[in-house]
């Protein structure tokens, strides 16, 4: 039974963790931590687990966890979990990641879009990208994964059988994609206060979201040259998910049906990855770990719709994918 | 042309009002005031003005609104309100007062739910309740009137006849009440946070709701006599509306045909009040002044059914409503 | 391996016992079936199941029934049930039904509701009611379990500390009740339209609910007294849930903390039925098969609030929690 | 005042239109007419309109057409629209068309997209294209008015500016929509049965949808040669407006500064066009005639983000504003 830590336990992604975990067999949370003021009986936190988790929140202590965990989920916001995650890895547990702190390759680039220099190059450059469909084979005995973001996530496996193929231009991809509100997590603010959010849908982050370098630098290893995305995301009136709709530029001419027989030979042996012959809504996988994708070719372009639930395949979902594959179980438990 | 000012227009209700003046034929609004750091354009505050109402947000100032105003909808909060209303008088505008602070007739209650001394108790006595339905003609001539709460306005628009035939025990009135999560205000929290709210529904104000008062004592005044009433109000994930379902014990049988007679009757010359025979939804009054009624026989009790949008009919419709009254135009004009 | 064959899967109620298998680790479905209009590979139907479920819906067939099959779910409708459950008896299985047609001891007031004759009331006779909180003993060894309907299960978990005890009038009972849309079931109408139905809250089926006569015959059971219950449901705008807002009027004072130890005291040894101090949300038992309780004191009545998830624990998920009872499993599998 | 007709009053194009001419100060509805099995007091088809408008909805007489009404709004479906306009015209009466029947002026593109040959193109020819910003001199004087469609009104708004001073690539536009769900009509499906809408976006219309050949046509008279655009919607969890976001090639450099500088300038003078600093979301404009634009310089590409309400920019709203043009009155009459 492997025992896992979930630090940063307060909000959205941990608390589907734990849900998640309470469903797998080989797995059992034995630690919860959080900032001392969002400590507490995780029911108090939040009353879904009334009965069903009647552990404590507790701020972090390394000598504990060392004792109690295995792996740590390491839910903890970007620039934060970098102070963090080199302690963890001392403390002897594996560590999977939530933030963006050990996804970009290139601290330089890190530094630009997170304004700050990182301080962690060393695991940085140990760290593995937990895309399994893409990278299952780096994965495999690690002792951090770096837990790709939401919108990555429904790009890549929206675009990677044709970045692999070498079937589009590479410097003009468009990912228009939308996501549900619980993306801008738990502390209520003016846009996602309810009568503000509902019945409503809207751009933001226009030209700067902190995904696009995350998306280029895995695009670009998946094809192998240089990609460049205008990545633009929208925020819709529902709870979860993600819907990516991406625009590409054949570089000849290709059918719908091609596209078809191509998406389900490359991700043939893919549990988690369906492709569809209509369109998927984000409906269809909430609360689950699927990604669904259906190709396009539509007036001389490509277009991919995928979708997801941003926080199961676009966080924690994919982080117990993950933690299955570093502990070498069947890759799917607790995740059907 | 009746100039309007409003009195903390940066709230919902305040841009509510403003949004119905603009298609009022008779009035206009001439002056927007509220705390200092809440100023600016209209359009900054709320982007839906943009383009229909370009005047800014101003502190305010009591000379000023002498100049350029007839009547005052003052939007404060309660408790607030009442240091203001002698002043706004003064300055020799109307008042609507859209506050709980001069509905309760008797100022130790006011003292009891609101914790605060009453300060204004010359004005309380002088001001007029405004449910037109009800009490139009002590509203007439008035320089100051309370405009009603909204679950009251739901309330006692749905068992008025009953209460005025003398038809139900005054000791025994339950309204469950659901509203619409605007009714919170423009102010984020966790409980009305987008991710928290959506998809949700419960009660809250458990035995302690300030409405109870109100109604009590204007079902009181219809009645003739005292009047207890269970007010158990709940909010639920759509923006506008209240639905109130309040359950009489009669003092005799009384047939569903019955009651539909008697309301069609008691409210036959009103525009505003309109009786249904099938189950009224929120969404059938949503932007509307209007108040829909079905009232049933339902296993030896009366069972009263009302809808109104909380933000028109249960505050600013309501008030531009009371305001054409005391300036004797025609009540519906802004409202059809 | 208990195998499980789902008798009408095509609906919602059918889905969500899928879903429930999928992560059960005792059970698996084994036979899929409907009418064979909709008949089809269950991906089709349900997009959500790709790649988690590849079976086929057909038409049922008892012969293979008898021999893939322990147990069948039973999601027909009212009146249709009745015909099927006979030959699924016959055919070997033990049987847990969704419908309304043995739940109602009374044959006389089963047709009265029900506008038709009863046709199998010698299983009827034998049939228990798989209310597992409050008749567990009955349930055990039993071949056919009446699965409850959704509004008497949050129903009847609220009040039912009250009834045993006798601290209530019986005769006086309102439950005002909320259910989400997933309630009215999979077929398109004009009232479920998406454009009606959001931002929409409404009163139906008023004095005519079906549900009625299975509260007061099982609230009456509780209580060893005749019981009368004002049932008024309404339904609001979102998936997922029920909330009962029950006011009851006591015999003597009792108060709001000596509620909480009687439900805590009654429902401690139930691992799905929490007792909150705070209001419960739907949202807190969503996707769940639990129950959470506020039992108060409120102007010298009893209110007590429960909220359900209608498909769960109102449906599918009472509906396991049955089946591992009569297989004499951890009642909790698959249901955490 | 005006007298206005509406045909094809039963749907919710139909509805809107009631409303909004409700408020408008010179002109009234005389006459409301439907096919024969949806005829019936409109409070009985629309209940938010009991005691607003107590008129009957009746079958189609054109002799009574010519006695009450000056103008018919006609909401009916394509291809059955261009069987009653010549009527409509001949019975005396000016009309704007809803369908899409009058607005591609090639009759062989619009026997290609709707499938069947177009059997009134005398007065194809004669009718103006209804969008005031871009077309209000063609409006004035005409007797037939083809109101365009939502989502071109959203994608061209955006862009004209764009197109009008030939600063984009024509071949290469992708307009990425996602509108509410009153966008398909008042008749219930599965699609938008609201336990499947609700929580869900998803893309409709792959390749195919009708109104990418009215904004070619429009776009191309606009920017004077030929234009090719990707029009891909989606629709999602809301009841009201269309989110556009256009992606465009720029032929050079051009900042988001000239781009605000450029789209205030090209519609200074246009009441309903207003231009935002910051992301519109749909919210902004619902209920209301306003499409509010933001234009922004992204990663080389010029993305314009705009948002309508689509049952009032997007069809009545337009209609009427179309109205006051024709019969020389101000624009925004009814519509502020």
């Amino acid at each position: 039974m492997i025992r896992v830590a979930i630090i940063g336990a307060s909000g959205y992604t941990g608390a589907e963790s734990i849900k998640i975990i309470l469903g797998h067999s080989e797995a059992k949370v034995t630690y919860l931590t959080a900032l001392p003021e969002e400590c507490g009986k995780v029911e108090e936190v939040f009353p879904q687990f009334k009965g069903r988790c009647d552990m404590p929140i507790e701020p972090l202590d390394l000598g504990r966890l060392s004792d109690v965990a295995d792996v740590a989920l390491c839910c903890l916001p970007h620039k934060v979990s970098m102070g963090f995650v080199p302690k963890l890895l001392d403390a002897g547990v594996k560590v999977i990641d939530f933030s963006a702190d050990y996804r970009l390759k290139n601290a330089a680039i890190y530094e630009k879009y997170y304004g700050t220099k990182h301080t962690d190059t060393a695991n940085l450059k140990k760290a593995a990208f937990g895309l399994p469909e893409l990278f299952r084979e780096q994965i495999k005995g690690k002792n951090l994964i770096a837990n790709p973001g939401c919108f990555p996530t429904g790009m890549l496996l929206a675009t990677a059988p044709l970045l692999k193929e070498g079937l589009i231009e590479t410097d003009s991809i468009i990912d228009n994609a939308v996501t549900g509100a619980s993306g801008a997590g738990k502390n209520p603010s003016a846009k996602f206060h309810f009568p503000n959010m509902n019945e409503n849908i809207f751009a933001y982050g226009i030209g700067t979201h902190r995904h696009t370098p995350e998306m280029e630098q895995i695009a670009g290893e998946i094809a192998g040259k240089d990609v460049q995305i205008l990545f633009q995301p929208h925020v819709g009136a529902f709870d979860r998910g993600i819907l990516s709709s991406v625009y590409c530029q054949p570089k000849g001419r290709v059918s719908s049906e091609q596209l078809l027989k191509l998406y389900n030979d490359f991700y043939a042996d893919e549990p988690f990855v369906q492709i569809r012959k209509d369109p998927p809504g984000v409906k269809d996988v909430a609360g689950t770990n699927y990604c669904h994708i259906l190709p396009a070719s539509i007036k001389g372009k490509i277009v991919c719709f995928s979708v997801i639930d941003n926080l199961v395949k676009g966080a924690s979902g994919q982080a117990i994918q993950n933690m299955n594959i570093i502990f070498g179980l069947d890759e799917t438990l607790g995740l059907k």
